[in-house]
């Protein structure tokens, strides 16, 4: 995951909650889920600074996004408390894993601080800047 | 969150805790999850200690009170394994978020020791402080 | 360590720092080392909180001033690494053992925020209210 | 701490690091030690990370350049084992703690990767957006 990408990204999570009205604050990780970039809109709620950084944590160490996590990682799942495993992980949207075309991982993508739905939203519209 | 508020919600909610004949400790916390003021009454089982402390972190970090908390972060909620961020939160009530008139987060209260429905009564009696 | 000496150790410390023009905390555990209470002035260095908490748990493990502490858990003392157990102690001044008249340890006091010599004098005027 | 402050700060740190030759992590929290924005260039140390976070958080913790902070929190100074205080502090430079004009704490940036000389150069440059 190059700076210059991750930058871009984040810039674009920011456009896009901007324009949706809403606070989020958004983490960018590598391939070996260590942080790239970070950064926190002001009103954001600071509970979310860990749950984004753990999104994408998520995301990347099992290779997922943090949503299909949700799955397998709760109590009706078939690998309920994987959730604990790492240091706390986080089984609920907003962690998107991002791949090359070819499919290697490169790192992943967490945002918090608005609705799950509107986090995967603005995760996804920022994870589209590696393809265009 | 002035010193001053804190130490009067604190004494009311030990007032409070002494009239209903219930053993609480007490947790202030400012606007970015602070420590203020704390109390602890004799004969409070000392697992209280923590959980006071995360109840009032829980409501100033999400914005929210823990027993709202609670719905979110619950398995059948939308956001399982939410508890499991910021060092470990509290999915049940007691602890309540402070805000101004104009809605400004000034901080929270958490209260533990006593069954949950008495530790909320607790900290609303002492929210009352700021508002009077 | 009774709540209502804890007050009025806090309330003494307070009063003291206030008329010296410093801004301090207060942290006061009991002889199992578990806190009773605990106050922050408005312009106290957030960094205090942990030291005060850490200097009263000092004391009241090792049953002596943290500035005694700080003689032998030094590089240049007989027990050095000693500061490094217990999750971390102080080594030095502004943590005082709170004892009985026959020499029972009752619990500790630490205050942190201003110059170490300043908080030793918080904590000895405060540390007056048991024997008075 | 504004994010577009913080923000205009990272990219004069990454511009200057760039200038320099060197590889840096930045990190820059505000007045209660919550992350605001992070970036790490390639081929900076992965030790780097956490240490650019606690540079920044020991200088706005005790409201102090953590070159300062050395001073006092050494085996020689008179508040030895400070640094081990607060979830571990950094005694070395490279950390600054931002202030208004007015000497209100905003906030501190830390830098890591480099020298520590080119840390605090790098750390200083990105300053100087805050007055200009």
């Amino acid at each position: 995951m190059k700076l210059s990408s991750a930058t871009a990204m984040l810039e674009t999570a920011l456009a896009e909650a901007q324009r949706m009205g809403v606070q989020v604050c958004v983490s960018i990780v590598d391939a070996a889920a260590w942080p790239v970039a970070f950064a926190r809109m002001e009103g954001t709620p600071l509970g979310s600074i860990d749950v984004c950084n753990k999104k994408a944590r998520t995301a990347v160490l099992f290779q997922m996004d943090s949503a299909d996590f949700a799955k397998i990682a709760h109590p009706d799942g078939h690998a309920y408390s994987l959730e604990n495993t790492n240091g706390g992980l986080t089984s609920f949207g907003g962690g998107l894993v991002l791949k090359t075309t070819d499919g290697t991982v490169m790192g992943a993508i967490g945002v918090s601080g608005a609705s799950t739905e509107d986090d995967i939203a603005i995760a996804r519209k920022a994870a589209l800047c590696l393809t265009s």
